[in-house]
């Protein structure tokens, strides 16, 4: 049994983490840590998890003690916790986006604040396993990709690899509520959000410069058009990628470059178009590849909170840790 | 053509008033308060309104001339607007709570402040036009009321007048999320309200004392339980209320006296078991009566914002204008 | 005040052309006709309309007398009620797809029947009003389109006539449940479409041949990629049209064309990107335009049982009769 | 390991049961068994499951061999089938109504059919763990309750033994539409219960004399009125319990009642007034207690297909099969 911490208890992300490994049955979570609810105890902040889970939350993550620990922090925060960590030989999975970027040129142009641990950055693995399997495996320190990259990266990555994308793509994405955290906010009013389709990206975004550092570190330089919209429902993440200018008879070679791209991954399936509740509770994408001349369409369905944040996470612990990579992660889909 | 303003344009039942009224044909809106958007461009705050209809927000409501305003502000707010308006002779419609309770003892316990216009109090009629249809018509200054004791009571009444209200009534109420405004808050987060039914009255609930004063003209002073429930919808109410005690023999006297007080009603109906779509969008509240022993259901529907809001308060502006009831008002509900 | 008849009551375009006509000064809704439901009582059928609009509906569209009929029927039923109501000198807007299509070849490939009225075909206006506005006014027969070419033509056209569009077209379209019809059947089941987002194109649609032939007749011949999405909503339709290789200085020429080509149609806006709720409930289309370099995307929000159905419909009926355009129809949307 | 057959895979509680025994520990599913999709692969009919646990679908349940078998089928199937089952010693959870009522007259009565298994019935357990737990784990033919009893029974119990119970009950139900089972039909079509709530009892309805026979079999015989509403959610059930004429004095004696009626019972808690996502996802039923005078209030949340259907069939296996009450199942709910 690993013991593990877990800092940011109070947000999604954390909870979704803290309701997941408590049915791991190789891990168990020894502290909690919540700057904002410290003290208090877990059943009375996060009532959906099960009381024989409760413990007491704590406010400061310097005297974490286990073998490996999960933040779940807003950006920038993560930057004053990991050095210390690291230093007490405490692996990290972070699940914000302080350790993505490998340029920290680009994370200043991204997140508006320089990157303050240049010796964790070297240090760091971008966290999709199926991507980076081997080095996650023996990395100390992991940045667990969101969402929106998860979901875009698995369904472009074989045809990156295999030299199949065409030089320009487009990914409209229909997120769930949840996906945009736990902070109240006009956009994600009831009123506002629960009966209607909102596209917000504004033409910039800003996961789009991860997208684009992993597909060139699979030899492929498209240029990316990104378009999030927010959807009625609370989970789920799904990814309509086109590929322009791609004929049947180029359409053909993609599903041999998915078999063999995702032939030894879990978590993955290659099927029918996927509906979101066939992902959604579980730790899997499910892409679909369809020829629309002249497209070609790949869609791609996950639990932004499983797949797409704290099930990941644990996949990439179980890496981490010497353990089966799908240890204790849900598999099935919450149904019809 | 009657002059009007609207004050409180920004919320969600000023917002209403201003949709509603733009289809108004003896009425026009000239005036427009915003305190919080003043100077502001209607189109750029509502975008939902129809752009024939922009205009350039006032900040201040002491500058209103017209023959009738209505008053869409927050608890309190309108002690310290009514007084004026009425001085210069312009007949008012308050959207809002503060001219509801006759009582300045129980609008002190209510809403934790002193009444401070007891002259405005005196004039004051309950604008239930299903009501005080005449008082309505005759007063300058009307309450009216919110969507939970406009429900309630219209399900209620023709029992109450009639005699048949049993010692013990319970409200089991089911309320879309525009019910609670437009400022975001944890409740209404869609994460959390989106996918699922939460119960949030704690037993207590503000407009209690005002079901229970309009009961009492009517001669009927039951106990009332009341629990209010969010529903994953944007618009729309249900109140199933239930009479305990009612034997099928005392439950054959209820349609005869539904059918005597809203036989001259345009906006009440009395059918089949409703559902919201049916009364969505309109100015209708639809009532349905059941025999379920050993109680009597009361199944009312309506929608929040227009016959729970701003279309009752332009039904009641009618009267007060001496225009037909039902002028410029949806009459059918959005669908199935 | 002129007389028309609807037939397809019971449908949901029929219902929405019921609720909406009932609102407007001009025209009068004599003869309801519904194969299904003859002799029944409008108010046991849709009781969502008002009261005072109840008849009885009939069975047969033979006894037709008014100035102009409304179709809302199946394809292909269409063909067997024109002929003879064009012979008795009514006018006619067909709510279905029987006369949208000028090449009688395409109709058979796409709803797989022979065409059996070529002189009606003939005659025949496509009813978009923004395209075809003159023609219309003089035409008996118009072809009204449905949700998905109106949403993707009011995004194309002006960039189709100003020659802007490049050769490939992305549309992928989000769609409310009333826009599959009032007949239940496993897609639009609550279960599986309630708290989902559902692809179901594969990679072809009915309504794909009709958008070529319209930006055709505007100069235009892209290759059109269409993917139609299931989402949790009831009412409206947005698309995401996307244009890949569109630099900055062409989108530039975008504003222009578009508020030259909308500059006389009271139903097209160009402005903010929309959220569904302020279109729907409104005869409108909110458009907007937005740079996502290498791509231009134009997001198209409306409503798809009024302009995407029965509002243009009576939008275009309004011009037959020598109407104003706007006459009757609702201008604003439902809210945030 | 114990090897343990599924009939009826493919409707929502079959479909449920398979999600959910994949991942426990002590139980493997060697059989399943759908008669309409006999000799299909179970990834192409139920795609949301996980790859690893695809399986040939049987058409004959003839050829079960395993320690256990689950059934669920439409009203009257099961009795078909048990006989043969309990004769070649296999122990049976059935999840249809066939064996809840123990008076076959009232069987009739309630769903139109002679009970044919009498010997069957005199042996079968109503299979509400809280109640009967030790009664459970000696049978072998377990009568597994639905969600709108499980929900009212386990709010009722504790008050029923302690003889808190007043004369008269009022149960209203919220559920999600998975409830109604994966047949489409005008009730659950999307665009009717998408945006809406709808009661549909009708004063009636064929679960109220199971929950009649429970309560009295703990010593209660209150009038009950039950009312059950369709809420716009998939998954999940509130009930919202109503007790007139409960004095805050008599109240104070809930709280000690159900703390010792339930204090060995791990998939109840007695807590804050819950939401339904605190629920769904697990096999958890959530109580709340509140004075709301004249009345006391119970409110109840779980997820219906799980503690109202699959999860407690296999909370009851469990105790049939001599493992822990709790294993493999869900304990925490999905989220806020």
């Amino acid at each position: 049994m690993h013991d593990v911490g877990v800092v940011g208890a109070t947000g999604y992300l954390g909870g979704e983490l803290l309701r997941l490994l408590a049915d791991h049955p190789e891990v168990q979570v020894t502290q909690v840590v919540s700057r904002s609810h410290g003290g208090a105890r877990l059943s009375d902040v996060l009532p959906f998890l099960a009381d024989a889970d409760d413990q007491v939350l704590l406010e400061d993550p310097g005297g974490l003690t286990g073998e490996l620990v999960f933040l779940a922090l807003p950006p920038g925060e993560a930057l004053a916790v990991v050095p210390g960590l690291r230093a007490r030989g405490i692996k990290v999975v972070d699940l914000g986006p302080d350790y993505r970027l490998q340029d920290p040129r680009i994370y200043q142009e991204t997140y508006g604040r320089a990157h303050t641990d240049p010796e964790g950055l070297s240090e760091a693995v971008y966290g999709l396993p199926e991507l980076n399997r081997e080095r996650i495996r023996r990395s100390p320190l992991v940045a667990n990709p969101g969402c929106y990259p998860t979901s875009a990266l698995l369904a472009l990555a074989p045809l990156a690899r295999a030299g199949l994308l065409p030089g320009h793509v487009i990914i409209d994405a229909k997120s769930g509520s949840s996906g945009a955290g736990a902070s109240p906010g006009p956009a994600t009013h009831h009123s506002v959000a629960g009966a209607s389709v909102n596209p917000y990206g504004g033409g910039h975004h800003r996961h789009l410069p991860e997208i684009l550092q992993e597909l060139a570190a699979l030899g492929a330089t498209p240029g990316v058009t990104f378009s999030p919209h927010l959807v009625p429902v609370v989970r789920g993440l799904l990814s309509s990628v086109y590929l322009p200018g791609v004929s049947p008879g180029q359409f053909d070679a993609w599903a041999p470059a998915f078999q063999g791209f995702y032939g030894k991954s879990p978590f993955v399936r290659v099927g029918p178009v996927p509906r979101l509740p066939w992902a959604v509770g579980s730790n899997r994408c499910l892409l679909a590849l369809e020829s629309s001349p002249p497209s070609g369409i790949v869609y791609s369905a996950l639990d932004n909170l499983v797949k797409g944040g704290a099930g990941q996470a644990i996949q990439n612990a179980n890496l981490m840790l010497g353990l089966p990579e799908d240890e204790g992660l849900p598999r099935g889909g919450l149904g019809p």
